[in-house]
């Protein structure tokens, strides 16, 4: 298991966090998403034989955010 | 039909505007919402004899925005 904390731009309110949250917690592969939307951290845990880092920076994107 | 302005504060994202235009225009007797992000306004069009300004206002407070 492999654990990140990825810096997002343009998350503003809780629905934003919903979006992300659900968006990458849908992932097969990531076990654990949390957002700190006051400091843009998302700190993920995910096996990374299952999923790779790319896709989920891509869902994020994909989401309208800015993952830095 | 009437027609009102309201200044709703807490609105951040295409999220809350969403939230806001669905809830809003799912009102009975609402036949037109229109959320304006930047300028914290909210253009409604109804049918006062179908639905109240103070529902409207209380279904906007629901989705966790401030009507001021």
């Amino acid at each position: 298991m492999e654990k990140v904390t990825l810096t997002v731009e343009g998350m503003s309110c809780g629905h934003c966090v919903k979006a992300v949250e659900s968006s990458v917690g849908g992932l097969n592969g990531v076990s654990s998403v949390k957002v700190d939307l006051e400091n843009k951290k998302v700190d993920i845990e995910f096996n990374q034989e299952a999923v790779t880092l790319e896709a989920i920076k891509e869902t994020i994107d994909d989401q309208g955010y800015d993952v830095k």
